[in-house]
């Protein structure tokens, strides 16, 4: 089996990519990303799913985004709650600079010396907060960098192909693929601004987003709101 | 002045494009990378000369290649010696998996939070190690990902430029540029594997081609060797 290196939080999104990537013929390589993230319970988290999925290649990588700031998943500013109005109108303060284009050069590093020329990112662009970062245009042009950018592919060795299999998906139709391959969503978790024992806020882009997804989906939603 | 952020490892090709930044008219803010590399004397000689020219607004990131692994300069393979019949016919094991394209991804980020839109790097095609990260095309595409990358490119509040001063320069020609500019290279260190106390092994690509620059130039070469 290849293996594909998979971008992975433990959030809804993510853990279906995985699935995906699986269900296509690849071994996925879990890459996780412990930056400073307000929700540092994430990473708990995406390492209790990768354990209950019985993979043993995966990464979890510190980066020091918090020393660069620029972000209320960063830093302390406050998550906004989410507004009808206000989505889509404009690039929300939980946008964290460069995150993908950072999060994405290291996949390519560990994909290199792995051998393998296949990246999962679970970036979407229908129920989204707008960023910038998950656009397919972005996706096109970080994969045509990266086929400039290392040995194997300077040398024709690799020609790496970025992943984005739910980039057009609604969140239902993400949860319906997802259940299809068997996930269950009680281990993920999508809030970015949980209480100090994971309870989800339910007010946040990230929860609101999900809450729509279950219900368009006619599913129960299994995520544990604090109020 | 306009802000730049310079990638900066101490050594004469960074300290080189620092000064031309600043020539040109930008206020250099350097970001240092402490990533593991073999030679970690190079993040005290790059926060040193830092300090001797004056620079406040600088970051030092640690980051974990190391965990990526895949080099001679981040885990323990030997760095091998230069040899002319092979210089240029491979890459070398000296090469970092997509070591310019992290690096280049926070810059990326800490330009957006300075709301600077320009970004130097030393990197050079002509006495170079055959990187393939060093090379035009390669940060062409950068930029045009990068263009497309962030909150305040997407929102047309900032073009990035990725500034290549160097590029087509010899070694030789860079050390003269340098003294013009006024740089005193006996503070900035090249070598891939220096010892305990600093001084230069003198026979690696990086010392070699180090070397024939001040040959070229006509200058002393001020390095401190250890035979």
């Amino acid at each position: 089996m290849s293996k594909a290196i998979v971008l992975f939080s433990g959030g809804l999104d993510s853990t279906t990519c995985l699935e995906i990537a699986r269900s296509e013929g690849f071994e996925p390589c879990p890459l996780v990303f412990s930056y400073h993230q307000r929700h540092s319970i994430e990473v708990e988290a995406a390492e209790k799913i990768i354990s209950k999925l019985g993979i043993n290649h995966y990464l979890t990588l510190k980066v020091p985004l918090q020393e660069i700031g620029g972000s209320a998943l960063t830093r302390d500013m406050e998550v906004p709650e989410y507004s009808d109005a206000e989505h889509g109108s404009e690039i929300p303060v939980t946008y964290v600079p460069a995150r993908n284009t950072i999060f994405l050069s290291y996949a390519l590093g560990w994909a290199e010396v792995l051998g393998s020329s296949d990246i999962f990112i679970g970036v979407n662009v229908v129920d989204y907060s707008g960023y910038p970062d998950c656009r397919p245009e972005y996706i096109k042009a970080f994969e045509n960098m990266a086929n400039l950018a290392t040995k194997k592919s300077a040398t024709g060795e690799l020609t790496y192909k970025i992943h984005t299999p739910l980039i057009y998906m609604s969140k239902g139709e993400i949860i319906q693929k997802g259940i299809e391959l068997g996930i269950d969503y009680s281990w993920t978790h999508s809030c970015y601004d949980p209480d100090e024992n994971g309870l989800a806020c339910g007010k946040c882009d990230s929860c609101v987003l999900r809450k729509k997804g279950f219900s368009e989906a006619g599913m129960e939603d299994p995520t544990l709101y604090r109020e």
